[in-house]
């Protein structure tokens, strides 16, 4: 089976997204890579506007993320606390880690889901992708949902801390209206979560 | 009146999120500026981790920003269409706007309502702040509901260009569901908008 129909958007969310707006779009005119550091990578660009001004913007290339929900049989879901050094916290989060260069969100997210929790999943469910920095980095999170969870070993990368735990979905809701959870990629897993749960709004299984 | 008490983190969430777990937590050992772009000042840390071995971080400093969820009387909310260069495409977002250093988030609110829509609230609704970057940034967003608009004159910045609409939340969170809206803060403020509507995410409303 293929699974690259998923990550095609479909010929509705294109034409409502991509019509052309030349009153609102601007135009590259030159691009110039700024900083190379160990992880992050800047771009500086001279866009011209609708009104033919020129302007500078700045952001960062990002080869992208996927995030799973893992649902376990008994109706919990797997979560983890991590720091995060830009937070100087532990942050609570659903399971994630960075796309490879050219891989598909499937191959990732049974890599993260695996090395991150040591499950794997029999079924998983696309959701769709957000942007979670619109105006400084083109970074794209595919979101998914995983069930028929089996355990196995956890195998985290050297010098890799997180706390993997599990717990009742009205919680992690609480957690969001509670400002508990801040991260936005979980946040918006959260309330998918509920509307899965709902039965408001169904997705297609498909087999791992 | 004060909106101080508004910004501060109730005393549970940080028994939550601020629990010493020496198990998980890195310790900063040296930090220096490596790159001061046009709007983006990236950073690189030194940490040592749990198991005491080094690691380098990277991450951008932010000022912080604000969201607002207009809310009309007719029962529509306000939003907006701008062009978002790393996107290479024009977005759907509620109004929003960056912190300028030390301002409180009311402030912004009321300043980027009025420069972006023209409109003026009579009373404001705080949500609590997300996160949406947050293995490279430390950017704070604090989201937030208006409603009493009264429409004024918009006041956008030289050269900047976006288009103001209205629309049904019902609308909105369709857009959500298939993904014509990606932008994380507006996905979760269109969420927090149907908690409110439906009334079971009460929140406390207070004159501007």
């Amino acid at each position: 089976m293929s699974h690259g129909i998923w990550y095609v958007a479909s010929p509705c969310k294109a034409a409502v997204t991509q019509t052309t707006r030349p009153d609102l779009e601007e135009i590259s005119v030159e691009s110039e890579h700024v900083f190379d550091g160990v992880f992050l990578r800047v771009w500086r660009e001279t866009v011209r506007m609708p009104d033919g001004a020129l302007a500078r913007r700045e952001y960062i290339k990002h080869s992208g993320a996927v995030m799973v929900i893992p649902l376990l049989d008994d109706g919990r879901v797997l979560m983890e606390r991590q720091w995060r050094t830009p937070m100087r916290r532990v942050m609570i989060e659903f399971p994630a880690g960075k796309l490879d260069p050219g891989e598909d969100w499937l191959t990732c997210a049974r890599r993260e889901l695996r090395e991150e929790t040591g499950y794997s999943a029999r079924e998983w469910a696309y959701i769709g992708t957000i942007n979670n920095a619109i105006s400084y980095s083109d970074e794209v999170i595919h979101l998914a949902f995983a069930r028929g969870l089996t355990a196995g070993q956890q195998a985290l990368d050297n010098h890799e801390f997180l706390e993997v735990f599990t717990v009742e979905p009205r919680d992690v809701l609480e957690w969001v209206r509670t400002g508990v959870v801040t991260d936005v990629k979980t946040v918006i897993g959260s309330f998918w979560l509920e509307k899965l749960l709902g039965g408001t709004w169904p997705l297609d299984w498909r087999p791992a």
